[in-house]
């Protein structure tokens, strides 16, 4: 099943900048039967589970994020970087390699006890994975788990989400990284 | 039906700056009800036709882009801002009120004879989804029409499309803005 996804990403050596191998899931996305599979494959590792919102991060994640929310018949929760969301937000701050970014919800995107599962392109560090369980719990949510096509085990980031207690799922994995 | 898209849209006053009500669909997307309504109708507007390829717009326009993707059993194509496709793009620049700015897909994104459907969520003066027409006809593809959930007539750009020979169907229209 893995080989169906990986096989339509596409690698780009030394991008953005020597030595980073950058996994490029656009192949994978324009490709109709590329998408479908992405879809179904990450809505199977959550049947059964009951989901009240998708929660996307911008903005890879909106992609399968929004496709994915209206599968399960849930609502869809945008996180975003700094300053993009025009209403009331919360935010949480995570080190970068280099400085630090934000990423932000809005106050009224989760109600109390909603049941929220988080969706993205990519799991490396999970820097931005951990920032939006913070404010998905911040704001009540209670997170099913993340969902995401590609892991990069070697970057700890879904072995550091897993270590918080939260279910991982990831369609492939490119190790070596 | 306009109504159960349009009650469901928060408007912002004043943002993002004085005299501007700023229209956020991140209240109807976060409804379940909202979401599926917005997919649905959208969908309801190219009912026979056929789509190969959905070209959402960075970045509200990746959530339902994706949705609608899914639905059609198309592919999707992200049109982005530039310097945010890792590969090989074509870009066009289009005029802001102060500035330019510019819109980019890959160039293996959509071959030639493929019909695009446009999705975006919001459709104002036009200048980025008249760019994005153009970048999909630079790459071969057939405008089968553009979907938005908002349309602002009074700033004119259903009209400019409409008037390049393009079906533009929208969910709602706030006018007098």
């Amino acid at each position: 099943m893995a080989a169906e996804i990986k096989d339509r990403i596409r690698t780009i050596p030394d991008h953005p900048k020597p030595g980073i191998q950058f996994r490029d899931i656009m192949t994978l996305l324009q490709d109709p039967i590329g998408l479908n599979l992405s879809v179904q494959q990450i809505l199977a590792s959550w049947t059964g589970e009951r989901v009240d919102k998708v929660a996307g991060i911008e903005a890879r994640g909106f992609i399968l994020g929004g496709a994915i929310a209206v599968a399960l018949e849930a609502g869809f929760v945008a996180v975003r970087k700094a300053g993009k969301l025009p209403h009331t937000t919360i935010g949480v701050d995570y080190d970068l390699e280099y400085g630090t970014d934000r990423v932000e919800i809005h106050t009224d995107a989760i109600h109390e006890g909603e049941r929220i599962l988080l969706v993205d392109d990519l799991i490396a560090t999970g820097g931005t994975a951990l920032a939006a369980i913070d404010l998905i719990e911040q704001s009540g949510g209670v997170i099913v788990g993340c969902g995401f096509v590609i892991d990069l085990p070697d970057l700890g980031g879904s072995e550091k989400i897993r270590k918080r207690g939260f279910t991982v799922s990831s369609l492939c994995a490119f190790e070596g990284e």
